[in-house]
């Protein structure tokens, strides 16, 4: 997996950092935070904390405390033991999209079926640089709501050898995906120790934390599996229309649900989210990719490391309607500001589009273009006496060429990044070759893979207990 | 004009900088560097180098001198004082597209035409970003090669009130840009003490000063003009196929350059120069928007430094045939490292693609929407104890929203960086409008700009003495 050993590009002064330090703290104070969960209050209430309804205001010292028993590194198991990760530190772990309920197949947008689901899954499985096909890649709508997350993790433990995410719908789904990551890994026991799952669970920005997702929380936090607490915030709409507001009410809400977390289980993983982005002030319309979400991305992850935590961030996102050239420069902006402050787990790494509503295959494929680049560029220089290769420059001369010098034909074949997608033809053979813009080069791209997919085969007595599971909860579920 | 107050992004180590001090040391003394040009190799003998034939054979001690006497910042004036530009610190000039024969106007590429030359510096005079439309934004065909220099000139300095490039191709066409200049801002003296013109002059990599462009720079800089010295390095090709080898060169070659500027005249305005990117090593064809470009630009900002130079390096450059996602996230790869790397001189940040090829008009308005993003994202924070903003918190409530808020109501037209190219509308809107692509899109503004363009008056006497001039000089260049 990728480490990023580049320097992190930190934009916040220390005097900055002291502000943004007193304005949490106010906000969990003063304001408090609000959970819709008899579970949470009764804990923060023996907990000492100060809950008034379901308004919970903290003692900051209190929250800091329970973050300081969080892991600030820790392993997520994977079915093939060569993809297991490592969350934290220089590590980076890029995850598929999540969530969408279109899909877009080149000049095709339509609701998104668990045909899409799979075909996506097997883009995930096969792209080298993805680490997880991550859980809903898209909504599959054809699928039966009570029943779909079943589908869905049966299709990512069959389908993929990388790990997974979890169903966050409730709490009951919750336990389903720990009990089928309990048949794939050996047992409750061997999850416990390893978690084989991490799930998102976000903020109902401004700071209130749901039932559903908590009740969910619950379930995995116990079982030692990882969370993600994101705060999902639109600047403008679900936070003040400022930057560093943003990023205080981020930390009081994500450090809030972290506090949850450890009073659940001491030392549970936890992964510090950020989700950040800002509408469009005329229209009230989300925008991504913009400059201030790549600010806010900077930003976190100086906070994060402020407070000892991994943290999740960025992504290919971006607003536009197809794979056009918006999608392309907007997809690098949160890509870019993704790897310039080290974030640890990038979900919504491959097939964002159209601020989520749709999930793409030309766009799978880009994405994976513009991460090989990005981890090529995030890679240290090899600054030696040999790498200045002055015999290459004697073979030239001045004036000369190096295409055939001994060095080039030794070093050309690995000495850059080969792209896969971009193309550098000249105009002719371009238009020889039919014209084709990134996205139909994409889209042929994506087929193929999907065409000549091959899962990886699962342990026979493994898949069989499976099987045998599925069929009796998807019966119980759809009763 | 911008200023970049944020960090810089700086990738070497102090050990990899000590490495390529040895190397450019060696490159000069033990290679050296080719001038074909009998008063370069006249001046370099008077001063003490070792001159064999072409070959000039360097002391290190010498060029570190030289390169001594060179401004670290300096000022360029322009028609109208209030674009007068400073180049060097933090300052970043954007200048437009340079030196292709061929215009992309959406569906339609041509060979470019003198109208097409005036429409793309009608782009450059309106866009606000822009500091200047820079001097062959795209190569005039259907113009006499013996005097297009003077039409273009005179185009520059009667459509825009901005500074503009000089003319390159030869030690007369330099001359008769200087004469212009003179006649635009009063005599010799005016653009001596602070010059009008800034010129490009390219290394003939590797390791090559070539005669024309010499005898150009021979003008410009006993003009106290300024010059851009370019090593012109597509690695694999024109450099050794790594990086730190590139670098090397690079170094060996602006700065032989920068000396022989110092040595015509000691003080005179120069700009160390990148222009780097790779071959792609199976074709040979030149990439753009690569990862190891990027890299070289971050590379370049802190060598540039290092030697306490103003640098030129990025633009919006791309190898993609069309303005589709290549384009866009291969011009956003380079520009961002040109932010991040502190470029004071930022040459073709507007209207590149296809390698350089093609000037597109859609290009043009693209690369600028994205300046404006990339202005706004390294423009820093104001993080205060008003910006968290806690009234609008209290206002607005737990699980309610923003929009409304006095806060809001008080900041929402600046709040945020406002797109003028980049959609955000949803499918169903964006559907009932035409389903316009990004560069569709930028097509509809970039021909409205240009229907629209109204130029600043020049003053009467000055254009009466112009006009003459020029009538002049043309018909003895076409007789």
């Amino acid at each position: 997996m990728f480490q990023n050993k580049m320097p992190r590009f930190e934009i916040l002064s220390e005097d900055a950092m002291a502000v943004l330090d007193k304005g949490w703290r106010r906000i969990v104070s003063e304001m408090g935070v609000e959970f819709m969960h008899d579970g949470a209050l009764e804990l923060f209430r023996q907990a000492g904390q100060k809950v008034e309804g379901n308004l919970v205001k903290f003692d900051p010292e209190f929250i800091l405390a329970q973050v300081a028993k969080a892991p600030s590194e820790f392993d997520v198991q994977a079915r093939n033991p060569k993809n297991n990760v490592h969350i934290g530190g220089d590590s980076m772990v890029f995850v598929g999209n999540y969530g969408s309920p279109f899909v877009r197949d080149l000049d095709v947008r339509r609701t998104a079926t668990f045909d899409d689901y799979k075909n996506l899954v097997k883009l995930a499985q096969s792209f080298p640089l993805m680490d997880s096909a991550g859980h809903t890649i898209c909504e599959p709508d054809d699928l039966s709501l009570d029943s779909r997350h079943i589908d869905m993790t049966y299709a990512l433990q069959t389908m993929t050898d990388k790990f997974y995410m979890g169903n966050v719908i409730s709490g009951p789904n919750a336990a389903d995906v720990i009990k089928m990551s309990e048949i794939l890994f050996g047992g409750r026991e061997a999850i416990e120790k390893t978690p084989a799952t991490v799930s998102l669970i976000n903020c109902n920005s401004p700071l209130r934390w749901d039932d559903r997702m908590l009740d969910a929380m619950f379930e995995y936090s116990a079982a030692n599996q990882a969370v993600i607490l994101t705060p999902f915030i639109m600047m403008g709409a679900m936070s003040p229309v400022t930057i560093p507001a943003a990023l205080v009410q981020q930390i009081a809400e994500a450090l809030s649900g972290l506090a949850l977390v450890q009073l659940i289980r001491p030392g549970a993983p936890v992964i510090f989210g950020s989700f950040m982005s800002n509408v469009d002030m005329q229209s009230g319309s989300p925008q991504f990719g913009t400059p201030e979400s790549a600010m806010g991305q900077l930003c976190t992850g100086q906070i994060a490391r402020h407070f000892n935590l991994p943290f999740r961030s960025g992504g290919g996102l971006n607003a536009s309607q197809t794979v056009d050239a918006q999608a392309g420069y907007e997809a690098y902006t949160t890509m870019m500001a993704t790897f310039l402050s080290g974030t640890n787990y990038v979900l919504h790494a491959a097939g964002w589009l159209e601020g989520g509503l749709v999930a793409s295959f030309e766009k799978f494929v880009m994405d994976n273009e513009i991460l090989g680049q990005l981890q090529t560029q995030f890679t240290p220089l090899n600054v030696t006496e040999e790498s200045l290769a002055f015999d290459s420059h004697i073979e030239a001369g001045h004036g000369g060429h190096f295409l055939g010098t001994m060095h080039t034909l030794e070093n050309f074949r690995t000495a850059f990044y080969r792209p896969f997608l971009s193309s550098s033809d000249n105009f002719d053979r371009w238009t020889r070759n039919g014209s084709k813009t990134t996205d139909v080069r994409a889209s042929e791209i994506a087929h193929k893979m999907i065409d000549e997919f091959e899962a990886t085969a699962l342990d026979d007595a493994i898949k069989a207990e499976l099987d045998e599971w599925v069929a009796k909860r998807k019966k119980e579920l759809d009763a």
